[in-house]
C-alpha cells in the first residue's frame, strides 16, 4: 500500500502530467479510440489503486464509480479532486446499483474490483451490456461459473481481461523472455504459489485496517469483512492466479498447451484459530470458529504437453512473502526464492549463480521502454503495465492478452482443488474451455502494440 | 569422494588411532559387546566409504568382505593394509557368494551396499542367519518387498538398520532439535527431495567413472552398470529416502504418526536422452533408448496427523544439488535452499533471517560431542554419526534408531509413486507396516547411548 500512496502523492504533486504519457502507435486502425470511458465497480483499497493509475492517464476518462461503502466513495471522490479530474457519476444505492452503471451509454469499459462472490455475476452482466470487462483476480466458486464466463463472452462477443498483475512483474517478464529465447531449453517443471501471511488481512480489530485483531465478517473492516469467510467454508487453493497466471503464460496454456489434471492436498488448519486466540483470547466469540481451509494447500498440475506445475496456497501462518516461482527446463533452472539461476554451459561449477546479470540482459522490452512511467505504481510497477495493456486493449477493442479462457483456466483451479481435497487427493480433469481451440490459438501476452 | 580419500589418507598417516575413539558408557549391560565382527556385502564405491569408517574404529573387526568385482576386492584389501588391519575373508565366487559369508559364525553384523535389486533378498537372508543387518538406502521394487522385510524381522527377531545418512546431517539434526524444543510450534508442512543431476552417474564412457559418456549397462562402469536401467523401466520417485528419511524422523512417522496416502505426478522424460545425444551423438546405440522416468517427479504425502509433505525426485537435468528441505509450523519456517529461517516473535520484520545463529544455538548435542571424530568422514561428517549409531546398536543388540518399519515406509514410496503415476495421479494408501503399533511406539532417533 505504501507504493500506491507514494504514487498518489507524487502524481498529485505533479498534477495531470501529460508528459508522463507515452505516445502510442495507432494500432489496428478504424476501431481505435483515442480516449476511453471507464466505470469502476468497487472502489475499495484495490479499486482505488486502479483508480489512481487511470486518473494519471490522459487517454482514460473515469466517468462512473460504484460502491456500497460510502467511505470508499468519499475517498475516491477526493482522488478525482487531487488529480483535477471531473467528478464521476456515483452509483451507491445497494448491491445492484452496478447494474444502473452498466446501462449507461457513456461507458466503453468497466473494471470490477469487488468481493470475490460478485466477480462473475458482474462480469456477465457487463458483457451482456457490451462493456469491455476488466475483472480482478480470484478463484471460482464453482466450475459452472467458469463456463458461464466463457459462454457469455462467446454469445456477446464482448471481451474480458483477467487482471492478473503478477504476469507483468519485471523478473517474471524477464524470465518469460528467457524462456522464449530458449535459455532453459524445453520446459519440464514449474513451481509457483501464494505464500503470504494474510492473518492481518483476514482479521482486524474492527477499527483500523491491518491492525491486529480477532474480528472478521460484519464487525471487521475491508477484506476481513468477506474474505475470511472463504477460509471458514472452503478447503482448497482459494487464490491460485498470482502463481498460476504467470506460469500459464510461460507454458502457453490455452495457446498450444492445456492443463490436463490436478491433485490437491491440504494440511490441517491451525494458523487462523491460533491467531484469534492470540489476539482475542479464548473467550472471544470467534475463538471456536472452525476453519476448513488447510494452512498449506499443495496442488500439482500436469499439462497436455507433459510439464508439471506445483502450486502452493499458504496464507494462515507466519512466514515471509513469496510467490515461490521456479522454472526448470532441459538446459537450466531459475528460482526466485534465492534470486538464482543455473544454465548449463554458462554457469560455472555446480552451484547457483545470482540471476542479476540475466535479469538485466533479458529485461523485457516493455519494461525497458516504460520503466520510468511504471516507477512508483502499485506492486513494484507491474500494475502500471497491467493497466496499460488493459487500456490499450479497450482502445483497440481487441482480444486481451489475458482473456476469458485464461481467466476460466486460472479460476477453475479453486473448485477443482476443493474437489480433489474432498476426495483425498483424487485427480481432477481440467475442462477445456477453448473446446479444442487451444491447439491453434497463439499466445497474445503481453500486448504487442 | 574427495572427503573420503582425504580421510583415508589422514587416518593412514595417523595409523590405528585409538585416541580417536570416544569412550562409551556400557549401555544396557549383559548383552553388550566390546567389539563386533562385521561383514561387508558389496565393496564398491559406497561400500568402501563405509569400510574406511569401520577400519578406523577399534570396536569393529571387519572379518569378511564380498563382491563379484575383483577390482573392488583388490581396492578393499589395499585399505586393510593401509590401516594395518588383518586381511578379511573374501567371498567373490558369483552372485550368491554372499550366502557363504552369511553362514559364518564369526560375524555379528553385515552391511549391504550392493545394487538396489539385491538389497531386500540379501537383508532377508542375513536376518534368517541372525546377522544384525545394515542396509543401504534405495526405493523398493514393489510393495511386497517391504512387507517381506518386516515379516522376516518379526519372525527372526533380527534387527535391520536402514542406513539413511542424511538423517544425521548437521543442519537436519539441529532442525530436529529445534522442532523438539518447539521452536516451530505445531508442524504443518514439510518439503524435501532428491534434486541431484545424476547424468554423470547414470552414464560414463566405459573407461572412467564419472567421465562424460553415453554408456550404461554392461559397457559402463560402477553405478551406470545397473542404476540407469531403473530410469529406463520405471517412472516414479526412485530414490525417496534422503529427503523423506529425515522428514519422517522430524514428523515421528511410525512413532505417534503415520503416512496416510500420497499422490505422484511425473513430468515428461527428456534429460537422459539429450545427454546421450550430446555425448554419443544420434548414431550411438543408446540414442533411441526410451526412458520411462519423468525428469521431475513430484509426490505429495498426507500424514495421519494431517501434516503434508512434498517430495521431489529430479535427477536427469542440469541443476545444482539440493535436498530441498523445508520445515513449516504454526510458529515459523526454515528452508535449506537459502539457509534461512523465520520465527514469529524472534525474526524482525517480514523477511527471511540467516539460520546461522540458530544452527549454532540448536546444534545437536551429538554433533557437539563427536564433531572432531566426524571431521573428514563422508558427506560432511554425517556418515560417521550413521556408522557410530550402527556400531553401537549392534554392540548392544538393540532396536536401531532407523528400524525395519522406517525402512519399509521409506522404501514403499517408490512403488506407491509408480502406481500413482500409472493411474494419472490417483492417491495411493500407505500400508501400515507397524500394524497399529505406530500409535504407541516411541521415536528412537538418534540413538541415546
Amino acid at each position: 500500500m505504501i507504493n500506491r500512496r507514494d504514487f498518489i502523492k507524487k502524481t498529485s504533486i505533479l498534477g495531470v502530467s501529460s508528459f508522463l504519457l507515452p505516445s502510442f502507435s495507432l494500432g489496428n486502425g478504424l476501431d481505435k479510440k483515442e480516449k476511453i470511458r471507464v466505470g469502476l465497480i468497487g472502489v475499495g483499497l484495490r479499486g482505488r489503486a486502479t483508480l489512481s493509475l487511470l486518473l494519471n492517464r490522459n487517454d482514460v476518462h473515469v466517468s462512473s464509480i460504484c460502491d456500497i461503502d460510502i467511505n470508499s466513495i468519499d475517498a475516491s471522490n477526493k482522488m478525482f479532486s487531487e488529480y483535477n479530474k471531473k467528478k464521476p457519476k456515483v452509483f451507491d444505492k445497494g448491491e445492484y446499483a452496478y447494474q444502473d452503471l452498466l446501462k449507461r451509454k457513456d461507458l466503453d469499459a468497466v473494471i470490477i474490483s469487488t468481493p470475490w462472490r460478485w466477480h462473475v455475476k458482474m462480469a456477465i452482466d457487463a458483457m451482456r451490456e457490451k462493456k469491455y470487462v476488466g475483472m480482478e483476480v480470484s478463484g471460482a466458486l464453482n466450475i459452472k461459473e467458469c463456463w458461464d464466463l466463457v459462454n457469455v463472452h462467446e454469445e456477446t462477443g464482448t471481451h474480458l481481461f483477467i487482471l492478473e498483475n503478477v504476469c507483468y512483474r519485471r523478473d517474471i517478464m524477464a524470465v518469460l523472455n528467457m524462456v522464449r529465447k530458449d535459455l532453459f531449453g524445453e520446459l519440464i517443471h514449474l513451481e509457483c504459489g501464494y505464500q503470504h501471511d494474510l492473518r492481518f488481512v483476514k482479521f482486524n480489530d474492527g477499527e483500523t485496517v491491518y491492525a491486529p485483531g480477532a474480528e472478521f465478517g460484519e464487525k471487521a473492516l475491508s477484506e476481513a469483512k468477506w474474505r475470511t469467510k472463504h477460509s471458514v467454508d472452503r478447503n482448497g487453493d482459494l487464490y491460485p492466479t498470482h502463481g498460476f497466471g504467470p506460469v500459464a503464460q510461460i507454458l502457453n496454456i490455452n495457446s498450444g498447451n492445456q492443463c490436463d489434471y490436478l491433485t490437491s492436498t491440504a494440511s490441517k488448519s491451525r494458523g487462523l484459530r491460533e491467531y484469534i486466540l492470540k489476539n482475542g483470547g479464548k473467550n472471544h466469540p470467534n475463538a471456536n470458529v472452525k476453519f476448513k481451509l488447510g494452512d498449506v494447500v499443495t496442488t500439482v498440475i500436469k499439462t497436455k504437453n507433459k510439464e508439471t506445475i506445483t502450486l502452493q496456497h499458504d496464507t494462515n501462518l507466519p512466514r515471509p512473502y513469496s510467490l515461490g516461482f521456479k522454472v526448470q527446463g532441459t538446459n537450466g533452472i531459475w528460482m526466485d526464492i534465492n534470486d538464482s539461476i543455473y544454465i548449463e554451459g554458462k554457469t560455472s561449477g555446480h552451484s547457483w549463480e545470482s540471476d542479476k546479470e540475466y535479469m538485466k540482459t533479458y529485461d523485457h522490452p516493455l519494461w525497458k521502454k516504460y520503466e520510468s512511467l511504471a516507477d512508483g505504481a502499485g506492486h513494484g510497477g507491474m500494475d502500471w503495465f497491467l493497466m496499460n495493456d488493459f487500456v490499450e486493449s479497450v482502445k483497440n477493442n481487441i482480444e486481451p492478452p489475458l482473456d476469458v479462457y485464461d481467466c476460466a483456466t486460472m479460476r477453475v483451479i479453486t473448485p477443482l482443488s476443493e474437489n480433489s481435497i474432498k476426495n483425498n487427493g483424487a485427480p481432477q480433469k481440467f475442462p477445456d474451455f477453448t473446446k479444442g481451440k487451444w491447439r491453434t490459438r497463439k499466445n497474445k501476452f503481453p500486448l504487442n502494440i
